[in-house]
């Protein structure tokens, strides 16, 4: 049987998903990466470089499932909120991994290009809109993505206690997300 | 000279602070914590009976710091998250040890008593508001709160790319903070 390489690497990402966001970079280990994905522990290096490089690798392809399953749209952005909230409870690995990559490479500032380049897009989207008329421009582009995003992980950034003074349904979280830009944007 | 057990406590407590807030509860190491604080690794154990419970007592401090410079009024919530903005802005260790507790401790749910009671008088402080009219009720109190402390964190829960699209001024994040909570309020 020829070596599956392609395979290889897609196992050890999946792999590295699961503990990066379970444990993030400092407290994951390699070697439980490699065991579970059913690969040698040299095969992370030859493929990914580093440690590092295999979170990088696991966060970027998180991001592109991000993006590709949350489409962006200046014209409706409570409804780009809403599916932003929807893709945050459906995927708390990438809500766990942004939030290491904020903890544990905040100083560092290791640049993901992926998001400089989609936020930019999105930022001259609405800077467009505003410029059109078509949104509000009491908050400049940048901020107000910055708040959709943020109202957004209301319930996802915050210590659990915040939130349980009694069982609020998904469906009544997404209304409040979509409700809250609609003021924004008043 | 006599033993000062409360400077002691007091100086493992600080340096605890400094160790959490930068590596987490997995990361950060007590055998650090007890050089910084120029006491013995016992000492820790003697006064907090683990590393957990060290984490848990550094956390509880910062919480109390936190409600002493932050206070609660449910009369003026924009200015409230004002507040809460500055205090975010101007301690670092309590926003990162938030979000270590929440990555680290958000699957065991180790309940913060202190976070607990704060939060369930300012939710019955809006609620009775709401109930009296001085608030509008479209969303629940808690709610509320929660979209408060969101717009509050805007700049510091995000990974640091969204927000590098230009400098923006401190005073101009707290304005936007105030602004975003007088339009849920509208």
């Amino acid at each position: 049987m020829a070596y599956d390489s392609e395979g290889t690497r897609r196992r050890l990402l999946d792999a590295a998903i699961h503990e990066f966001s379970e444990f993030g970079i400092m407290g994951a280990r390699v070697e439980k990466i490699a065991a579970l994905a059913k690969a040698n522990k040299q095969a992370i290096y030859m493929y990914f470089g580093s440690k590092e490089g295999l979170f990088t690798a696991a966060f970027e392809e998180r991001i592109r499932d991000f993006h590709s399953a949350v489409k962006f749209d200046e014209s409706d952005l409570p409804a780009y909120a809403g599916r932003l909230f929807d893709k945050f409870e459906q995927s708390p690995d990438t809500r766990r991994m942004t939030l290491w990559y904020h903890l544990e490479r905040s100083v560092a500032k290791v640049p993901v290009p992926l998001i400089e380049e989609s936020t930019r897009a999105e930022v001259t989207a609405i800077r467009k809109a505003q410029s059109e008329g078509r949104i509000p421009a009491k908050y400049d582009a940048e901020t107000l993505l910055g708040l959709i995003r943020s109202i957004a992980l209301t319930w996802h950034t915050q210590v659990p206690q915040l939130h349980n003074a009694g069982p609020v349904s998904r469906t009544k979280k997404r209304g409040v997300v979509e409700n809250a830009v609609r003021d924004l944007l008043a």
